[in-house]
C-alpha cells in the first residue's frame, strides 16, 4: 500500500483532456501526483500522512499566469484612468523610488494575491530588485519564472534605469547563479527583454546566445504598441516579431507577452517558430486593442494567458479567461456567425496547460496526471452560481471566481486551506505593503487620492 | 436621541459623489436610511435594536441589474458555445417544459445568487409564470421590477409560447393586480414587449397606452440582433427604434436592454426621448457585437447594466462594469488615443445610479443618503486584492468581486451577514433547484453533459 504524504478525498477532478471524475481520490507523494482514482468504497485503502477532504469541491490544475509584474503590486489604484503619460509621469517616479524591501513587501503581498486566487505559477517580466521576488517566491511556497528586465538603450528612459549592454546580461546570470531551482526548484530565472526599444541588438544577441547556452526561456514584450512597430519600421526596416526574429529570439523559449499589433503575416511567423503568445486580455483592450487569436488558434500555436500585474486589475486568470472569450466573439465572432470563435474549454486550456507549455513545463505541471508535479487548486463548487449546472467544466469558465479557490497546493505542498494562507500572517502582508506603498508614494510624489491602507 | 431599526458603525461609506467617507455610521429607521455622518468618538451617541459591525467594511449602494431573466436560472451550463438554433434547440424545449415549481425552485436561486453578489434590485424581462418569480422576490427579500413577456405574432415563435393580443395584456394586468407592490412595496409590475418581430402593432400600441395609465415601465429588448433590424426594415422601412418610437414606448420609462445594433441616429433618438439603454456587456459581445456607449455618455444618457441571466454567465455586476469598460477602450477608445473612453466610476454610476434611474427609483434607490431606501451592500476590504490601494473607488470597480460582498441589506433589512443568507437554507435552495433543472431537462431531453447537482 501507498503511503502518500497528502491524500484529498473525495474530490472532482478535472482531467486533461476536460471531463470530470467524479468521487475520486488524489495521493501526492515526494511533491508528485502519484494517483488519481475513482474512490473504492472502502477507503481504507489508501494511507498518509495528510487528509483533505475533497467533499464538495472540484480539484483541478493550479493556473499558470505567464505575464505579470510583481514589482507592481504597490500601483494598485494609481494608473487607473490616468492620462499620459503614465509612464513618466507614474511608473519612471515609482520605479525609481523603489527600495528592496519595497519590493520584498510588495512581492509578499503579490505571491499571496495569486495564491489565493489559484495562481500556482506566475512569470514576471522583470522589474528592479528581482532578487525580492525570488526571495519571496521561495518564502510564501509558489511556482515563479522570474526575469531581470533589461534596458541598455531607449531615449525615453532615464539613465538611471538603464545599464550597460554587459552589466544587463551580468545582472540576469548573477540573479541565475543565486536563485535559479533554488525553493525546491520552484524558481526559475529567465533572461528577459524589455521590448524592441529599449534594446540594442548586442543586447538582444546576447540575451539569445545566453539563454540557449543557460536552457532558459526569454520574456519579451512584443506587438504590444503601435510606436513600437513604428520604431522597428523605421529603424529596421522589419515589423517587431521579425526583427526578434533575426536574433534568433522567435522560438518555443519564448514567452511574447500581449502579441496585439501584428500582421497576419508574423502571426504565421510566430507559427512557425513555436513562439509563445501571451494575451494579457484587461490589459490589451485597454490599452492595445485587439489580438488576433482565432488565427493563433486556427495554426495550432500555444497561446498562454497572464494579468500584466496589480496596477489596475486583479491578479487571477478566471476573468482573463472570459474577458477573452468575449473579446474575440465581439471582434472576430459576430460578423461571421460563429458563436465557436473561442470555445470555453479552450480558454481553460491557455490558463492551464497553455500556460505549462510556455513557461516550458508541460512535462512538470499544468494538468493533473500521475508523475506530474501537485500544483492543484480545489474550488467549492457548492455555490449558488455553480450549482447546479449542466456542465461544470463550462461553469468553470464562465461563472468561478478566484473565491471560489479554497486549497491550493503547490510542489506537493497545502499552501491555502479553506481559504487561509498557512504559511504567514495575511493581515501582517497586507500592512507591511501598505506601509511601503505610502512611503514609496510619499517619495515618488504620488497622489494617494483615497487611499485605504487598513 | 433617534432610536434606529439598524446601525451600522465605524464602516467606510461610499457616497453619491463616489468619495468615501471613513469612520462612519450609517442609521436606518423604518426601512429608509436616516443618517450618514463621521463617528463619534463617543459611540454610546447612537441607540439601535440591531448593531452592525462596519469595521474593514465600504458600505455602498447595492446593485441594481437592469436586464436579467430569473426563468433561465435552470439553464445554467446548457447553452454555453452551442451551435444554432439555441432558440429552437433549447430555449423552446426547455421554457414549454417548465412547470411553476421549476420556475419557483429557480427563481429562489436566482435571488440568492444576486443577494450574495450584492444585486439588491434585478429588472426581469419575463418568461414564463412570473407569479412565481413575484413569490420568489417577496419571500428572499431583494427588490424586483418583474414583467410577463408578451408575445402575440412571429413565425419562429411555437404557438404554445404567443398568445393573443387581449390575452397578452391580460395577464400583465393581472400579474399588475396581484403581485404590484407586494413584499412591503418591493415587487413593481412593468408591461414587457419581448422585441418587435414577436409584437404586432396592436400589441405595441396597447402596452404604450395601458404601461402610461398604470404609470408603470416597459421592458424591451433593443436592435439586439442584425435579423431584428433587418425586420424592422423590411416591413415598416424603420429601424427598431424609430419604430417603437412610432407608438410613443420610446422614454423615461422604458428600459431597452441590449442596445447595441443602433445607428447614431437612433442613439440621437433615444437621447432625445430619454430612452434607457441597457448594456449586457457578456451577452452583448458574445452575440451581438459592441455598443456605442461614448456616444450615449457624450450625449448624456442614462445607461444602465444587465447581466442577462444565468445560462451564460454568473450574476452579479461587477464583471459587467469592467468588461464594457474594456470593451468600450479597445473598440472605440484605442484607436483615437483616448484613456478616458469610459472611465471607472461612469460604470460603477451605472451599475448603481444610473440603474435605479432605468427602473425609476432614482428618489429611492443607488445612492447612500438620507431619506433613500437602506439598500446597502458590505464589501470586506481587508483582502490582499483590494488593500492597499492608492485609490479605493477605482480598485472597487477594477478587483473587487462578487465573494467581497458580506453583508446585503434590501429595505432596512439584514439579509446576508458574513456572507451567510439569513431567511432560508441556501443548500436546500441549490438541491431544490438541481432536481428542478434535472426533471425539465428530461422533460425537455436536454443533455446534461457534466451535470453537478450536489
Amino acid at each position: 500500500m501507498t503511503q502518500f504524504d497528502l491524500l484529498i478525498q473525495n474530490c472532482h477532478v478535472l482531467l486533461p483532456d476536460f471531463t470530470v471524475l467524479p468521487n475520486a481520490a488524489i495521493g501526492i507523494k515526494d511533491s508528485r501526483i502519484a494517483l488519481i482514482e475513482a474512490e473504492p468504497s472502502d477507503t481504507g485503502t489508501y494511507e498518509a500522512r495528510e487528509i483533505l477532504d475533497g467533499d464538495g469541491k472540484l480539484a483541478m490544475p493550479g493556473f499558470v499566469d505567464c505575464h505579470t509584474h510583481a514589482a507592481q503590486q504597490l500601483l494598485r489604484g494609481s494608473v487607473v484612468d490616468e492620462l499620459p503619460m503614465v509612464w513618466t509621469r507614474i511608473l519612471v517616479p515609482f520605479e525609481s523610488n523603489l527600495t528592496p524591501e519595497d519590493v520584498y513587501k510588495g512581492a509578499l503581498l503579490f505571491c499571496l494575491e495569486n495564491l489565493k486566487a489559484g495562481t500556482t505559477t506566475f512569470a514576471d517580466a522583470g522589474g528592479p530588485f528581482m532578487d525580492m521576488v525570488a526571495r519571496a517566491t521561495v518564502e510564501t511556497g509558489i511556482r515563479g519564472v522570474i526575469t531581470r528586465s533589461t534596458m541598455d538603450t531607449g531615449s525615453d528612459i532615464p539613465d538611471g534605469m538603464k545599464e550597460s549592454t554587459a552589466d544587463a546580461i551580468r545582472g540576469t546570470e548573477q540573479l541565475y547563479k543565486d536563485w535559479d531551482n533554488s525553493g525546491e526548484g520552484r524558481v526559475r530565472i529567465w533572461f528577459s527583454l524589455r521590448q524592441a526599444m529599449t534594446s540594442t541588438p548586442a543586447l538582444m544577441e546576447a540575451v539569445a546566445g545566453r539563454s540557449k547556452e543557460l536552457g532558459t526561456g526569454v520574456h519579451i514584450h512584443l506587438a504590444e504598441h503601435l510606436a513600437e512597430v513604428a520604431h522597428c519600421l523605421t529603424n529596421y526596416k522589419m515589423r517587431p516579431t521579425q526583427w526578434f526574429d533575426h536574433f534568433g529570439l522567435l522560438g518555443p523559449n519564448l514567452i511574447a507577452a500581449h502579441s496585439v499589433r501584428l500582421s497576419d503575416q508574423e502571426v504565421l511567423l510566430m507559427a512557425e517558430r513555436g513562439a509563445n503568445p501571451v494575451h494579457c486580455p484587461q490589459s490589451n483592450l485597454g490599452n492595445h486593442g485587439f489580438s488576433k487569436t482565432p488565427l493563433f488558434m486556427a495554426l495550432g500555436v500555444n497561446v498562454a494567458l497572464g494579468t500584466d500585474g496589480a496596477a489596475t486589475t486583479r491578479l487571477n486568470l478566471f476573468e482573463p479567461m472570459r474577458v477573452l472569450k468575449y473579446a474575440m466573439q465581439a471582434r472576430h465572432g459576430v460578423e461571421i456567425n460563429d458563436p465557436l470563435t473561442l470555445p470555453a474549454l479552450d480558454v481553460l486550456k491557455m490558463a492551464t496547460q497553455g500556460g505549462a507549455k510556455a513557461v516550458m513545463m508541460e512535462k512538470e505541471i499544468g494538468r493533473l496526471e500521475v508523475g506530474y508535479k501537485a500544483d492543484i487548486i480545489l474550488l467549492d463548487i457548492n455555490k449558488p452560481h455553480l450549482s447546479p449546472t449542466a456542465h461544470l467544466p463550462k461553469t468553470i469558465v464562465t461563472a468561478a471566481g478566484p473565491d471560489d479557490v479554497v486549497d491550493v497546493i503547490v510542489n506537493g505542498r497545502l499552501l491555502v486551506h479553506d481559504g487561509e494562507f498557512l504559511l504567514m500572517d495575511e493581515d501582517q502582508i497586507r500592512r507591511d505593503a501598505g506601509q511601503a506603498m505610502l512611503s514609496v508614494g510619499r517619495r515618488a510624489n504620488l497622489s494617494l487620492e483615497s487611499p485605504y491602507l487598513d
